[in-house]
C-alpha cells in the first residue's frame, strides 16, 4: 500500500516536474515528500480493499487526491497570515524555505492538481462522484476552507470546527474508498466522522504534549483554538479518543473484510496516542 | 447570457451561502460580484452558441466554473506577497477589505469551487474532460499558477508566461465551449490562443495607459513584468492586439455559426482597446 500511495503521488506531479516553472514544482514536492503516515490514503484504500472489487487506479488515484488537498492546507495554514509555523514534519515550512509566493502557489497547485488527478486516473464513470466529494472536503461550505475559517469568526462552534478542519478528509477517505469499489458511500459516512473526531483530538493531545509529529507545541493555547486536552484534561482526551475509535470499529459496514478493517482502525488509533500517554491511559 | 452567467455563479455559491462561515462567504461574494465584463464565461457561451446543440447546463457551468479560478487568481494575485494591490475592478482588493486570512481562504475555496461546480451541475458524461480542462487552464504545469510562478524565477520566458497567465483560460473557454456542444476540444486551440495573446496585450496597455478596470496603473513596471507597450510602444501594441484578434477570428472552425462568432470576436476586441488609442490606431 506505501508503494502505491506514493507512486500515485508521483504520477499526480508528473506533468508540473515535466512543463512547470521549477522553483514552484520544488515546492510542491517539498510539501509532498517525504510524508507523514499518509493515513488519508490508506483509509481509503483500506476500505476499498475490505469491500473488494475496487477499480485499483481510482482508489490510487482518490487516495493521492486526499493527500494532495491534506498537504495543501498544511502548507496554507502554516503561512505567516495564520498559524506562522516555521517547521511541519521535522523540516522547515514551505514558506521558509521557499518564500511565502511560492508556499502560497504550491498550495494553490496541490489544489488543482487534486482535482486533475482524478480526471487523469479514475475510472470516468466515477469521476463526478469523487470530484464531488473531494470539493465537499475541501470546500469553504464544510470542508478544510471551512475549517480554517471558523478561526476567523467571533466565536467557533466548536463541532463545526472540528467536523470541517479534521473529519470531513476522513468522511471523504471511508466514502471515496466504498465509491472506487462500486458502493453507495452513505454508509461509510459514519466511520469517517468517528475516525476523524478521534484524529482530532490526537491532533490536540500532541500539539498539548509537544511529541508531534515535527510541528511546533502549544499552537492551539497560542492562537486560542479550543483543544480537547484544555477541556478535559490529557486522561480525560485518550479516553475520549479510545470511544471514538470503538465508536469508528463498531460503524464498519458490513463487508466482506469487515473484522480486518475493524482491527485496523484499533491499530491506527493506538499510533495517534502520544507515547507518553500510551501505557497511563490505556 | 448576461443573465444565465450571473445565476450560474450564484448556483455555484449557493451551499457557502448556506452552511459556510459567515465571514468567508462574505469574502467570496465580494470577489466575485459584481463583476467584470464576464469574457470567459461568455466566450465560451458563445462557442456552445456557434456549434449548436450544446447541453445548456454545462455551458452555464463550466463558464461559471472559469470566471470563479479567474476571480481566485485575481484575490490571490492582489495578496501583499505578490501585487499587494489596493483595488481591483473599481473597488478595495478583498484583503484590504476583509484582511489577508479570508482572502488567502476565499482564493482557496473559488479554485474548490470551480471544481465542484462542475461536479455539481455539468453532464456528468462530460465531467472527466472538463475537469481536466479546467485542471490544466490552473494548475502548476501551464495554468494560471504557472504563470504566476514564472515571475518567481530568475528570468521569465515571455511565451510561456502569457500563455499561462492569461491564454489558459481563453483555450479553456474555448475547448470547453465545444466540449459543451460535443465536439472534440483540439480544433478550438487556435482560437482561444490567439484571444489569449489579444488579451494579454490588452492588460499591458492598460496598465501602461491607466485607464483600466479599476486596478491601479503601471503594475508591472513596479513588479519588473514584460510589458508590450513597453516592447512595442503604444501604437505598436494596439496594432499587435488587431493582428492577434484578425487570427483569432480566422481561426474559427467551420462551424453554424462560424460567422457570427468570428464578428463577436473583433467586436470583443475594440472593447480591449484603450479608449484613448482607439482612433489614432484604428
Amino acid at each position: 500500500m506505501s508503494q502505491r500511495i506514493e507512486e500515485a503521488l508521483e504520477r499526480a506531479l508528473s506533468e508540473v516536474d515535466a512543463h512547470g516553472p521549477p522553483q514552484v514544482g520544488h515546492a510542491i514536492r517539498y510539501a509532498v515528500f517525504p510524508g507523514g503516515a499518509r493515513v488519508r490514503p490508506r483509509l481509503a484504500g483500506a476500505v476499498a480493499e475490505a469491500i473488494g472489487g475496487a477499480h485499483a487506479p481510482t482508489v490510487d488515484a482518490f487516495g493521492a487526491s486526499l493527500e494532495l488537498l491534506h498537504c495543501a492546507s498544511l502548507v496554507h495554514d502554516d503561512l505567516p497570515c495564520f498559524d506562522d509555523a516555521a517547521t511541519r514534519r521535522g523540516k522547515p515550512s514551505v514558506h521558509r524555505i521557499h518564500g511565502e509566493p511560492l508556499a502560497l502557489l504550491a498550495g494553490d497547485a496541490l489544489i488543482v492538481l487534486a482535482f486533475e488527478n482524478l480526471a487523469r486516473f479514475a475510472a470516468p464513470s466515477l469521476c463526478p462522484s469523487l470530484v464531488a466529494l473531494l470539493g465537499r472536503a475541501a470546500g469553504a461550505a464544510r470542508g478544510l476552507v471551512a475549517g480554517q475559517a471558523w478561526e476567523s469568526e467571533p466565536s467557533i462552534p466548536i463541532e463545526a470546527y472540528h467536523r470541517a478542519k479534521t473529519s470531513s478528509l476522513f468522511v471523504a477517505a471511508t466514502q471515496g474508498g466504498a465509491l472506487a469499489a462500486g458502493q453507495p458511500a452513505e454508509a461509510w459516512r459514519s466511520m469517517g466522522e468517528r475516525l476523524g473526531d478521534a484524529y482530532q483530538v490526537a491532533d490536540d493531545l500532541f500539539d498539548a504534549c509537544g511529541d508531534g509529529d515535527g510541528k511546533p507545541a502549544g499552537q492551539d493555547a497560542v492562537h486560542g483554538r479550543p483543544n480537547a486536552v484544555e477541556l478535559w484534561g490529557a486522561e480525560g482526551a485518550v479516553a475520549r479518543l479510545r470511544e471514538r475509535v470503538a465508536e469508528a470499529a463498531a460503524a464498519v459496514p458490513e463487508c466482506a473484510g469487515a473484522d480486518g478493517l475493524r482491527a485496523l482502525v484499533v491499530h491506527m488509533a493506538e499510533r495517534l496516542v502520544p507515547a507518553s500517554l500510551r501505557q497511563t491511559a490505556a
